[in-house]
């Protein structure tokens, strides 16, 4: 019961209108369909707007940890509604876990081929530092996740201190402050 | 120089302890190693984890325009620290635009092969229906992405109900209320 408020809020937002009909539709005929194959479209998001949407925030809820308890965090006015992962309704050390395991994961997505720089390059995924410093960062999340099991903010400062590095390792050679040279092969 | 407090923070935390010692180590030699496989190591979240961290608080920025003016949100007092997507350096409807594009790539990591749901069933990866929907999760938010660009609420507001839909279909199927029975094949 603890998303009514989510649910509600999609609920309210109405099943109506063609585009929502055809999605309906084709969820429908899925039933019995043979399996379409997965889509290979492009991208959608450049890496900048990755880092922007994604990396920049969850990242932030670890750093969190480093000034404040996320354990006195108090939830929103309408947690079922929240864009703070911390104040939501799984907020608090469950979204430092969960922001964790998220970094861990979506480091799949500085993978994805096809996948631009917003400069127009492509991610260098040939790079043999371009992988290894995704593993790092898949490596560093993991160290922050397990160090949030124990809501311990002593082991909080030490993995944000992990995790910041491993952002830092890939900005210094990836990310130089003229944009026209990042991403470079 | 938008980044500063984020980077600031970043550096805060120092480049101290042996674990960032070895993975800045790792990096070093790998600007002459040669290129490392990528990891095919399980994945880290199972699928109510990304769920709540990932899924929830970005969808919920796409809904919070059915209510609000994200143009007229107030940046954190820190935006460079901010957990929020909304109220962070890359705020307003820049975040809604990226949190559009963050879930529609982030439906690739609902296809990421051994990933868990909660109860410890595999996600069904082979039903049909469970590609449609995720498709659907990912044409959805492409429309999202598309009406944010317009900064146009009343399409923000059929954009919500196409998101909502694709949510609650996968929802319907796939999430019981007895959690036992969810992600069944």
């Amino acid at each position: 019961m603890m998303q009514d408020g989510h649910n509600r809020r999609m609920r309210r937002a109405g099943v109506s209108g063609a585009i929502a009909a055809v999605i309906c539709a084709g969820y429908l005929m899925a039933q019995s369909a043979p399996q379409p194959a997965p889509k290979a479209a492009a991208p959608a998001a450049n890496l900048n707007q990755l880092m922007r949407s994604l990396f920049f925030p969850h990242s932030n809820v670890v750093f969190f940890t480093q000034r404040y308890d996320p354990a006195e965090v108090k939830p929103a006015s309408e947690p079922s509604a929240s864009t703070d992962p911390l104040t939501g309704v799984f907020g608090g050390w469950e979204a430092v876990e969960n922001s964790a395991l998220t970094l861990a994961d979506s480091a799949d997505l500085l993978m994805t081929p096809g996948r631009k720089c917003s400069n127009g390059r492509d991610m260098p995924l040939a790079n043999a530092d371009w992988v290894q410093m995704v593993n790092g960062l898949r490596d560093a999340s993991m160290f922050a996740y397990k160090a949030a099991l124990t809501k311990d903010r002593d082991k909080m400062l030490q993995a944000s201190d992990v995790l910041a590095t491993s952002c830092s390792n890939c900005h210094g050679k990836y990310r130089p402050g003229n944009a026209a040279n990042r991403c470079r092969p």
